[in-house]
Formats: C-alpha cells, sequence, structure tokens
C-alpha cells in the first residue's frame, strides 16, 4: 500500500513535495498557513482528497501559535485562514468542502477558550485524514468488483495515493483489485502534460507498489484502446456537479469521448467530498487557467518560441452521458445521475434547487 | 511564405536542422548517405514529403563522388544506396515514394556512363524539390477554399513548410487562405508529444508567418473543440491507404474521433506522393515505435521513473470514415474514397489488386 503523503505529529505539519518526484523523495515540514497556500498552489501538495485536507491544516497553522490575549482572536484568525485559503486553487471543491467543515467547527464552538478551539482544528484535519483513509479504502472495495483478473485500466494523472492521504481513489480500485482480490490488473499511465502527473507520479507510485504499468502520452490513449488492450478507464475527480458532469485534469473529457468511441467503460472515483450537490451541471464548474510557462518550458528548457501564446486550462469538464458509474465510498452508483447522486445523500432529489 | 528546409547548391546538400528548433536556427550541410541517414532517423529531416526528398539527396551523396573506375559500379552503388536509405523509417511511403522514382530512373538509364547517371539522380532530387513547392501551393490553393474569413483551425504535429521543401501541406492551406485569399485565419497548435513538433516547430513557422496561433497541449484539443473555438481541423498524413485510411503522428486518430464528436469537419492534406495505392486499408500500413527515452526523458531531464515501461508509437492509423476530405495537389476529394482516390491516379479501381 502506498505511503503517507500529507500527516501532522505533535502538532507539526508534513508533506511529501510532490513536485520532486520521481528524482527525489523528500517530506517537508509547512510551518504558516501561508506556506501551505503556497504549496497548494504549486502543486507540492495536489489531489482533490489531499488538497481539502492540506488546507485543514493550513487552518491549523494559521491559529497554532495564536492566543486570546493577542489583538486578534483565534476564532477571527480562522476565519481569515478560511479565505484565504480558499484562493489557492478554483477548481477542486474539496478545499472548499474541508474549509467549510473548520467553519462550522468553529461556528459551533466559537465560544471556546482559544487553547480549545485550536485543538479541535488540529483534531478535524487529522480526522480528515482518517477519514479519507477510510473512504479510499470503501472506494477501492466497491470498485474492485467492476475489474476482473487480467484487465488493463487506462488512468490520466494521478488518482492515486498521492493524491490522497494515503490510499488514492481510482489507483485505490487498482490496489484493492490486486491486493485484496488477487487480480491481475495491468495500468497504461497518461503522463499528463503539461505537469506530468501521470508519469512522475501515477507511474512511480504503481511501480513502488510492483504493479505492472505502462506509461503513455495523452495522445496515445486512442491508439491503444483501437488496439483492443483497454478494458476499463478509471480516473478520479475534483468536482462532480449534481447531474454527474465532472471535472478532471485536463485531457479527462477527449478519454473519455474515446472510451465510449471504443465501448470502453469509463469510471469515475468519486469520494462525496467532491461531490457538489450546490452546482446543477458542470457548466458551474470554475475551470483554473495556469501559467502559460507549464507548456512553454520544461525545467528550464524553452520548448516553444519565446512569446508564443498559451492556452492552459488545468482541468476540464466532462459531460455525465460519457460516465458509465460513479465509484463511491458508498458504493457504485449508475445513470440517472440527477437522482442517483442526490440519493447518495440521503436527500430527495431537489427539483428546485 | 515559410523558408527553405532542404536544398542543394552546387552539388552540395543542406538542411535545416529541426531539432535544434526553436532555440537555434541552424543550416548544416549533409555530405554522405550514412549522414543522411542518421539526419532522416533522428528527425533533423521530418515530415512525410521532405524525408521523401531528404532520401533522394542521400541517393546523390552516396554516388556524388563515385566513378566508373570504381570497384563497384555507379549503377550498383545507387542500387545499395536506396535499399539502405529505406531502413531510416518505415511508415512515410514518401520515402519508397521517391526512392522508387529514383530506382526506376537507374533502371531505364543504367547503362549510361556514371558521370551521366550521376548527374541525372542530382536532377532528379532537384525536380522532387520543385515539384513538391508546385504540389504544396496547390495544395494550399485548393484547400483554402475550405476555410472562411475568421475561422479557426487545429492542427497536429508540423505539417507545414518545416515538413516539405519549403510551402507545407496542412499549414500550407492556411498560408494560401491568408497571403493568397486575403482570410483572417487562427490557427490551434497541438503541441505533440513527445517531440513537440507542434510547439517547437508549427507554433514557432506561424509565428514567422506573422499568423496568429495558440499552443494547447495535446490532451485540450477535446477542450477547446466543446468551447467550439475550432472551425476545422486539419492535419497532414505520412501514408494513405487506397480506402482512405492514413497513418499520421501519433494522436492523430484522436483528434479525428473528437472532430467528429463536435461536428468539426476534418482535412487530410495529401500530396498524391504519400498516398499508397498498393494497400487496401490502414491496418497494413506498418507502424514505427522509437525509443522510450523521448517519453521518459527531455532534452537530459528525467521526467518518469526509471525502467517504466513505455509504449512510443510514432504514429496512428485513423479510419476513413473520420476524414471528411482529403486535399490533394489535383483537387480536394469526398468519400467514397474506395473510388475517388483510386481515381486521382487516373484509374479505375481495382476490385482485385
Amino acid at each position: 500500500m502506498p505511503e503517507k503523503t500529507i500527516w501532522s505529529e505533535d502538532g507539526r505539519v508534513f508533506l511529501l513535495d510532490q513536485t520532486l518526484l520521481p528524482s527525489q523523495r523528500k517530506v517537508i515540514e509547512i510551518t504558516t498557513a501561508g506556506e501551505m497556500w503556497q504549496a497548494i498552489r504549486a502543486l507540492r501538495v495536489r489531489g482533490a482528497p489531499a488538497i481539502g485536507i492540506a488546507a485543514a491544516y493550513g487552518v491549523w497553522l494559521a491559529v497554532k501559535n495564536a492566543s486570546d490575549f493577542d489583538s486578534i482572536p483565534v476564532r477571527q484568525l480562522i476565519e481569515n485562514a478560511c479565505s484565504y485559503l480558499a484562493t489557492a486553487r478554483p477548481t477542486a471543491v474539496n478545499l472548499f468542502w474541508a474549509l467549510d467543515r473548520i467553519r462550522r467547527l468553529a461556528d459551533e464552538y466559537g465560544e471556546m477558550p482559544g487553547e480549545k478551539l485550536k485543538r479541535l482544528i488540529l483534531d478535524e484535519a487529522e480526522r480528515m485524514v482518517a477519514e479519507d483513509n477510510a473512504v479510499c479504502l470503501a472506494i477501492g472495495q466497491h470498485g474492485a468488483k467492476l475489474l476482473k483478473s487480467g484487465d488493463r485500466v487506462l488512468t490520466h494523472c494521478n488518482a492515486g495515493g498521492l493524491a490522497t492521504a494515503q490510499y488514492g481513489t481510482a489507483l485505490a480500485v487498482v490496489y484493492c483489485a490486486v491486493e485484496h482480490d488477487g487480480k491481475q490488473i495491468e495500468v497504461f499511465a497518461d503522463e499528463t502534460r503539461p505537469l506530468l502527473q501521470g508519469s512522475r507520479l501515477t507511474a512511480w507510485e504503481l511501480m513502488q507498489a510492483k504493479i505492472p504499468v505502462t506509461l503513455i502520452c495523452d495522445n496515445m490513449a486512442g491508439s491503444v484502446m483501437r488496439r483492443g488492450w483497454v478494458n476499463a478507464v478509471i480516473v478520479g475527480t475534483d468536482r462532480v456537479a449534481r447531474n454527474g458532469d465532472f471535472a478532471n485534469k485536463i485531457g479527462t473529457y477527449g478519454v473519455a469521448v474515446l472510451a465510449r468511441e471504443h465501448n470502453v467503460p469509463f469510471y469515475v472515483a468519486a469520494p462525496l467530498s467532491s461531490i457538489d450537490v450546490s452546482i446543477p451541471d458542470g457548466d458551474r464548474i470554475p475551470i483554473e487557467e495556469r501559467d502559460p510557462e507549464e507548456i512553454v518550458q520544461m525545467m528550464g528548457t524553452q520548448l516553444a518560441p519565446p512569446g508564443v501564446r498559451v492556452f492552459n486550462p488545468a482541468f476540464d469538464v466532462t459531460p455525465h452521458d460519457l460516465v458509465t458509474a460513479f465509484i463511491t465510498e458508498k458504493g457504485v452508483i449508475y445513470p440517472p445521475y440527477d437522482r442517483t447522486i442526490p440519493e447518495l445523500f440521503d436527500a430527495p432529489m431537489a427539483a428546485n434547487a
């Protein structure tokens, strides 16, 4: 099973710096909310579930050394940190979900002495880690039933252990199928330009887990599907709308179109924390655009003509009709998603929401 | 209009080293058939039409300093050079087409004195340059009629001037629409992993020509189409089968599937020299697989875990039913290709070929 990516020890917060993988495996300590904002922004920690946890820890770091004798009360520092950390990245809803949990806690216990309130924040962040592990393992076990021994799974970007506290979402399905169910599974990993999370992270963690992985460029996915080499696509998600449209790393949409073209089932591993029932469809999901230099340069080498115009969206939206099923911690759900997604939350479908 | 990519002066052969673009614009002299083989293999000269011309010049270099007083006659040197140069790359049919032209010439005039035969080879290579220019301009003019002012064209890899002697195939259409017809055209250039011909070459030559170009990663093509930003896709080809299936740079197939998904016309700029009527369909096109290091490393930087398994096909085959039309020097042809392609060669459809 994969290693931990973000955790605390005696109130100190550590994370595996994913920008340095696979060349270097380095754990760094994050000591302030500002450092955490930067770490999220720079993708030292990334993956929707992991950045939710990172944001919660970021709030803890903002108040860790505060006291009720300071000019700004702890309660206010928490609110400030939540607002600040929410600006680190716009697309993954887990960031807002985690910060909302912290805010609700602060609302509920805001009258407590600052020292106790601080402890509640740290406890909540640590609880998110524990919950994330349980959620990922449940997703893995539900999803593993969709795979048979000998299957080859194509995945895009990294929805592995490195995208969560430890176990992954899409790759938890593969890990559980292999380690729990004893199936033979191979993986095709799209390298995932521009930041190469597929080659740097997915290939790396699968090799660590001794699961056979073949690295391809993003533009080869169609070719391997056309050769009949892919039995299922499994990806993660940064935000699922109430109708099942979902955002994930740029390129996911193209993979979904190709999967349908080749009658390959297309699964989305989605913890409930990544489902945003407040938005009716994918058109409402904000899409982060990132620095053109991510495409124009690579580790300091100029790849394209200086000054070239670039479009660099970090995510795309895949419409729900391309999704065979969502794999959640509460089980696998199928269309019609405008009914099955709200049911996950034990709420009736809100026709007028 | 673009600059020359491969040419001769007083029997000396020069080419623009495309592996150094866009950082460095360097013309190198190629002095032997062995150097030309390496230059083709290493993609210093690339693009189906250009490597045909390069191969013809390679034969010239093999015999340039030979004489009838040598132990191996000029006629035999030509045959040896043709066999040797044909092994440089397997997919683009233009390589074989050009070498076949040289072989036929040698067959016809094999009894001539070596000095005269040598001169015929050089003349033939130079004729191919002149013909290529005429063919590319004709493709450009026929294709330009398919575009209207304001159109945005998406292209993959480089089928521009850099892929031919000078004017390009897919990009000749854009150049003619802009410079000849006065239309406003913008281009989306897929960067085209792993070797980035889109960012290094297509973006560069379009910027040189002052045609607005936006660089995207390959996995963003679906996203820009879904946003309604693309009016046409135009690509080149390395080999077209008799039924219209065609090979082109890896990733072309995925772009074609996405184009159909979004009702975007998908055009293939195809000189007759790239059409191989000897094969019935795309399954017979050999697909070159290249060094895994092309994906795993970038300019010496390790991008993926050392030892990772890689699949690196240089081309894919797109089935004919995804092609809206082929743009050839004889005009634009539409389905059914198993009739319209053979008609290009003024030959009846060979039902039993």
